[in-house]
């Protein structure tokens, strides 16, 4: 039997301790195993291309489990009442091969970028960062709200959205559970004072959300929405005067906002800072960018979080998946006709 | 919600109507896949190695659906109680990348395989053979053995194993079910007469578990058990003196007995003599090899084949995999705690 995790009882794992203390705990499985990074098996996602979107499988490894995310990307979906983004993913024993663990993670997804992008914000954003800008207010920009709130203490937002409704929606969300917000009036508006600038739109386009003379010293930003080939959201001007962290440089260089530089242009790998061998911030003045793509070892961390807080518990049920002959060599005494079986 | 076939919808789906029903279903929607091959998206598979086996995904697509198969193999798994393969398969709908169809894959592996082999078979092997030697008599043989008489009317077996006991389990399972089956007393006793040879061994080597020697002219090879690197069951100069069919090549001179030929030796794609382009068989005498590693398209047109007999009927249930918010911006909707959910 494998352990699954649908989708009722990730929405009740997710409530029974509370959206902010699910993203710390993956941000902890994250930062342990980006700090062991030369212990994975690492590969670009494999993407499979349409007019529609774009369908991915992330795998990774690190000898002992191996986990994929099955995730794809519909810019199109929500105008016909689908998600842009959904996601499954699973976990197996890489010394039998069998699955272990089988989660839905549209939901967890959305978890585990917050707290990927709460993990490099600790790391590279000035500590005493206290105003944070979101540009698209979208399904990720709650979650990293609350993100940001566990993680460094951030209870302003300065919001943006070319669609006013997604900022109603954001702010009917997140108003009650204590948040100060301003609605800014423009992209401009919302990074003007911000420690920390979070990008997440939609758009798959080659996008300039925020331009260089947005840019005030100190500032981190934190770029989510520019994941794919073509989809942007940083003048490159930002990225030329600032110091750019990513996860995995060969899929960033593709899909990340470094996709408008150089490919030798320099970047640091967010797994060296966590682990102490390169520096992050340098001073109260630079410019810090986090350009996050999303990378399979996060996912990775976040299932392993998943089934280490719900195996044995409500929260996950057993799915047979994987015909088990009590003779391994005779598959075919599973499927025989039963009066044949019965004369054996 | 998504449908999904367990292990025990699996089974009762396979024997309501039959393996054999199954095989040729299966082999139908094959062929009609392969003689439409351009239309796919082709990869070879993304595999993981470990020192205990290898982890695989094969995606493929034809535009309108997105199919992918998990699949292990580790050679050492039957001797501590695990098999050697499972696996468990998606297909999505690429204009939403919404999944599908969940399905376990252990049995449907088993018998695609068989229905591969098959379609190859009634393309390659002369149209009066009637005696099939299986070499290796592990859990695919069965199925080879139930498709051959379902689409060529093999009824005579000659079966070697290196293990009495694989034998044993073999006449065991098919003999009821009406087979003539000769227990070979090695390999060459069990090829010669046989006008089809299939080997589908299991052990991770360069083996040669038939010789040069054994062949006799209009013999057709049929090797399944030659599937990963370092892993060939067939002479070399069997190889060079046959007439060579592949799945997809890029991946077949990897993984298939071909990787002990030269790079550009010459091979023909088996879709190009279902669809008509090649000639397969041109003389009663010839050799013929289908060097089959299996690929990703044969799972793709098995999940279609269990997709379209077990949508609405009691050989499939709904899984709730992907969360869905009514409104497909809000994600966060879906885990907001409840009583801030009723102050909205």
């Amino acid at each position: 039997m494998v352990q699954f995790v649908d989708v009722r009882h990730m929405r009740d794992w997710i409530t029974s301790e509370g959206i902010e203390t699910r993203i710390m705990g993956i941000a902890r499985y994250i930062e342990r195993d980006f700090i062991r990074w030369e212990k994975f098996d690492k590969t670009a996602r494999i993407a499979a291309h349409s007019p529609a979107g774009v369908i991915e499988l992330m795998p990774t490894s690190d000898g002992e489990l191996y986990g994929f995310k099955y995730v794809n990307g519909h810019p199109s979906n929500p105008a016909r009442g689908y998600q842009t983004v959904t996601a499954f993913g699973v976990l197996s024993d890489v010394d039998t091969g069998y699955p272990v663990l089988v989660s839905e993670m549209t939901l967890l997804t959305a978890l585990r970028t917050a707290a990927t992008s709460v993990v490099a914000a600790r790391a590279l954003a000035r500590p005493e960062s206290s105003v944070m800008a979101i540009i698209g207010a979208g399904s990720q920009s709650d979650f990293q709200a609350l993100g940001f709130r566990a993680g460094m203490g951030i209870t302003h937002l300065r919001v943006w959205d070319t669609d006013p409704e997604a900022v109603d929606r954001l702010v009917a969300n997140l108003g009650p559970l204590g948040f100060d917000i301003v609605r800014a009036t423009s992209a401009a508006d919302a990074v003007a004072g911000a420690d920390i600038v979070t990008t997440c739109t939609a758009d798959k386009a080659y996008a300039t959300i925020v331009t260089e003379d947005m840019v005030e010293p100190g500032m981190h930003f934190n770029a989510i929405g520019g994941d794919c080939p073509g989809k942007t959201e940083l003048d490159a001007g930002i990225l030329t005067r600032a110091s750019i962290f990513v996860e995995f440089p060969p899929q960033t260089r593709i899909e990340g906002e470094i996709q408008q530089l150089a490919d030798d242009h320099p970047v640091t790998e967010l797994w060296t800072v966590l682990a102490g061998r390169s520096i992050g911030r340098t001073s109260a003045t630079e410019v810090t960018v986090f350009d996050s793509v999303g990378f399979a070892i996060e996912d990775f961390s976040a299932l392993r979080y998943v089934r280490d807080t719900t195996a044995g518990t409500k929260f996950a049920q057993d799915i047979d998946l994987i015909a088990d002959p009590s003779d391994p060599k005779d598959l075919f005494s599973q499927v025989v006709p039963q009066q044949v079986a019965r004369a054996h």
